[in-house]
C-alpha cells in the first residue's frame, strides 16, 4: 500500500517524552513530566463529581459552548489568573484540551509556513510537536539564569520581520527549570507591543513555586493585549481532565475559539463541570501548597544526589519550582546515543536533551524530572544514573 | 491593534450550527443536531463513575496513552465495529475527541493546500470547518436516494489526480438523512483501492436506525485498508465525554496517532475510563434500541407535520434513521436571509442549507433536526415554521 500523505504528515515525529521504552517497570525513569498521582485530590474530586451528577448531570453530558463553561471561565479569571497578578474576567478566558492544544492553536492562528517563532533555546519539545503542522522556522534565543535574554530577542525582532510569535515558558521552564526575572518579563511585554508580535506565555508550572515570592506573569505587564497567556490544570489538579486555558483580549481570543471549534468543537463537558465544582468547593491554593512541599523535597533530594553520585564536572540547574532539572555532561558525550545503554544496563532513564533544541543543539544535556518519583526511588535512580555517568566519564 | 494572523486564520468561520441565536429559549429550534439529554443513561454512567473512582481513580486522572486506553479500544472493536459488520481488533482503533477531531486529523494527514477532497453534495458543514486549515479544493459528488453517485465519483477520480480523500457519511447523512445503498458501499471500497485514494467513512448515526436492517459499513468491504472509518459515542452514549474513534490499518492509524499526540496529547483519561466501564457493565445495544424508538417517533411526527402544515410544493427527505430531515423550498426563497425573520417573528429556527454545500449551492434548502425536541414542541414548532413558509409562498 502506497498511501499519499500530506507533506505536513512527514513532519510529525513521536514525542521524545512519550517513549514506550519508559513504560518498562524495571526501569527507574526521570523522563516523564507527570504529576504525582498519589496527591490527586480524590476526595474533593469525588465530592465534586457527585454534586455534578446529582444536580446538572444531564447538561454535564451534553454538548457545551466552544469557549468553555461560563462558570469555570469566571473561576479561572478570579482565582488562577489573579494568582499570577493578572486582573481579568471570564470574557478573556477560553478553555482548551490542555495547554498543549493551546500551543497548537497558537501556531494555527499566527504562523504561516516558513514564518518564524522566537523561543528560548532550549524549549519544550512538545511545543515543537504541536507546531510542526505549521512548518515554522525557529529563532532560538539564548538564556541565562534569568531566562530569555532580551537584548538577543530584540535584535532578532529588529532584523527578522517575519517573526510571528514569541513562545516562552517564564516559570520553571521546561526543560531547564529556569525562571525569567521580573525585569525581563516587563521588558518582554514592552517588546511585544513595540514590535507588534504576540507573546505566547506558557505557564503550566507557575503555581509550583518552592521558595521566594511568585513572580507576576508577563501578561500582568501587558497593556495593549499582545500577550496571550496559557494556563493548565494538568499540574495542579490533574492531567486526565485535559483542561487548559487561554487568557487573551477579545479579538485574539475569538480567533482561538473559532479555531478550537473547527478542530474538535469544545472541551469535555463533564471535565469542565467537574473542575468548576471542584474549584467552587475547595481551595486549590491549599492543595497547591501541599504539592509545593512534596515537589520541593524531591528537588532537594535530586540535587543532593547530583553532588553525591555524579562526577565533579557535571553541572545542573537549580530550579526554584516546577518539575525539571537540566543537566550538562561532558560535550564529548551523546546522551541520545547513551539512553539505551542507561536503560538496559543501569535500568534508569531520562530524556536526552537534543530534542529540546529547535535547531541545532548540543547532545550533552539530559532532562531529569523528579515530579513523579518517590524519595527512595530518586535516591536509587540517581545512584544508578550517577554510576552510569561516572563510568562514561572514565572512558573520556 | 493590528495583529498579523496566519493566512489560514482568515479561513475560519463560526459554525452555522453553533449560532448563539439558537440559545434564545423563546425560539423553538430544529437547528441543533444534539442528542436528547433526557435519554442519557445517567444511572449507568453514575455506576460506572463510582467504579472508576473507587478502583482506578488515580490512573483515571493521570495522563494516558495517545492512542487511547487499551480496554476501551478492545470494546470498541468487539462491540461497536462488529455492530456495523467490521471484524477488527484494538490494534486498529484509536480514540479522538469526538469524530469532529478525526475529520480534522484526516485533513491534516492527507490534504495539502489546494489538493482536493471529494464529498457528497451537500455534506456536513462542520467537516468543512474542521478541514478549513488545510485549504482544500472540494469536488462535490451528486447524491440521489441511494447516496453518493458512484459513476460521478469515478469520473472525478479518473480526471482529477489530486483528490486526496473521499469524505462520506453513508448512514443517515448530515444534512440529508439519506443512506448509501449496500451496492454503492461495496463499489466505493473498490474505487478507493483502484484509485488508491482513502475513504473517510464518517459514521456517527449508523446505530440510530428506525426500520429495516442495518447496512454494513463501507469499511466492511475494505480489503486493502483504503477505508478509514470514524465512529462516535456522541449520539449513542453522550457527547459531553468527547469520545470518537478511528478504525484504520496499522500504517495509517500510526499517522493519526502521531498527529493527535502533537495536537493535544490524548483524549480525557477520565472520559475514556468512564466509557470503558459503562460498556463493560451495560448493554449499549439495549440503550440504542430505546433511542431508536424515541427518535423514530419524532421523525414520524415531523414528517407528518410537513404534510399538515406546509405548502404542497415543499419537498423533504424521508430518513430511515439519524437526526435530520432535509427540506427544499421554492428556488426563489433564500433560507439564509429568511432565518432571522423566522426566528424573530415566528419564534422558530433551522439551519439554512447553504452552508452544507462545499462550493456553490442552492439557498432554498433547510436542515431540520428532530433529535432534541419533544413531540409537543415538534408539533408547535412545525406549525410555526409551516405558517412562516406558507406566508412566504404567498408572496411568490
Amino acid at each position: 500500500m502506497e498511501v499519499r500523505y500530506s507533506e505536513r504528515a512527514g513532519l510529525f515525529q513521536a514525542s521524545a517524552i512519550r517513549n514506550k521504552l519508559f513504560d518498562n517497570p524495571e526501569i527507574i525513569t526521570f523522563a516523564a513530566g507527570k504529576p504525582e498521582a498519589s496527591l490527586f485530590p480524590l476526595g474533593g474530586i469525588d465530592k465534586a463529581l457527585a454534586e455534578v451528577m446529582g444536580g446538572e448531570g444531564k447538561s454535564a453530558l451534553q454538548y457545551g459552548p466552544s469557549e468553555g463553561l461560563a462558570g469555570l471561565r469566571e473561576l479561572i479569571a478570579s482565582q488562577r489568573m489573579a494568582a499570577c497578578g493578572v486582573t481579568t474576567t471570564a470574557d478573556d478566558i477560553a478553555l482548551t484540551s490542555g495547554s498543549q492544544e493551546a500551543i497548537e492553536l497558537s501556531g494555527r492562528i499566527f504562523v504561516d509556513e516558513g514564518s518564524a517563532i522566537a523561543c528560548e533555546n532550549p524549549s519544550y519539545t512538545g511545543a515543537f510537536g504541536a507546531l510542526a503542522p505549521y512548518a515554522p522556522r525557529y529563532v532560538p534565543i539564548s538564556m541565562d539564569e534569568d531566562g530569555m535574554i532580551m537584548e538577543e530577542l530584540e535584535q532578532a525582532l529588529r532584523t527578522d520581520p517575519d517573526i510571528r510569535m514569541i513562545y516562552t515558558i517564564p516559570d520553571f521552564q521546561n526543560p531547564t527549570g529556569v525562571s525569567m526575572s521580573v525585569e525581563r518579563r516587563r521588558r518582554l511585554a514592552e517588546l511585544a507591543a513595540e514590535y507588534r508580535v504576540p507573546v505566547i506565555e506558557d505557564c503550566p508550572y507557575g503555581d509550583l513555586i518552592f521558595e521566594g515570592e511568585r513572580r507576576p506573569a508577563v501578561k500582568s505587564f501587558d497593556k495593549e493585549g499582545w500577550v496571550v497567556m496559557l494556563g493548565s490544570f494538568s499540574k495542579t489538579l490533574c492531567p486526565g481532565l485535559r483542561l487548559g486555558w487561554i487568557c487573551a483580549g477579545k479579538e485574539i481570543l475569538e480567533k482561538y475559539v473559532l479555531a478550537k471549534q473547527g478542530m474538535n468543537l469544545q472541551c469535555g463537558t463533564l471535565d469542565m463541570c467537574l473542575a468548576e465544582r471542584y474549584l467552587s468547593l475547595n481551595s486549590l491554593e491549599e492543595h497547591i501548597s501541599a504539592l509545593q512541599d512534596l515537589y520541593r523535597e524531591r528537588r532537594d533530594l535530586m540535587l543532593d544526589c547530583v553532588k553525591r553520585y555524579f562526577p565533579a564536572g557535571v553541572r545542573c540547574t537549580h530550579p526554584h519550582g516546577g518539575f525539571f532539572v537540566w543537566m550538562e555532561l561532558d560535550p564529548a558525550l551523546d546522551t541520545g546515543a547513551l539512553l539505551l545503554k542507561a536503560a538496559s544496563e543501569y535500568k534508569v532513564a531520562y530524556i536526552p536533551g537534543r530534542s529540546f533544541f529547535p535547531n541545532e543543539g548540543s547532545s550533552s544535556f539530559i532532562r531529569l524530572s523528579y515530579s513523579c518519583v518517590d524519595l527512595a526511588t530518586i535516591e536509587e535512580g540517581m545512584k544508578r544514573l550517577g554510576a552510569f555517568v561516572t563510568e562514561e566519564y572514565k572512558k573520556l
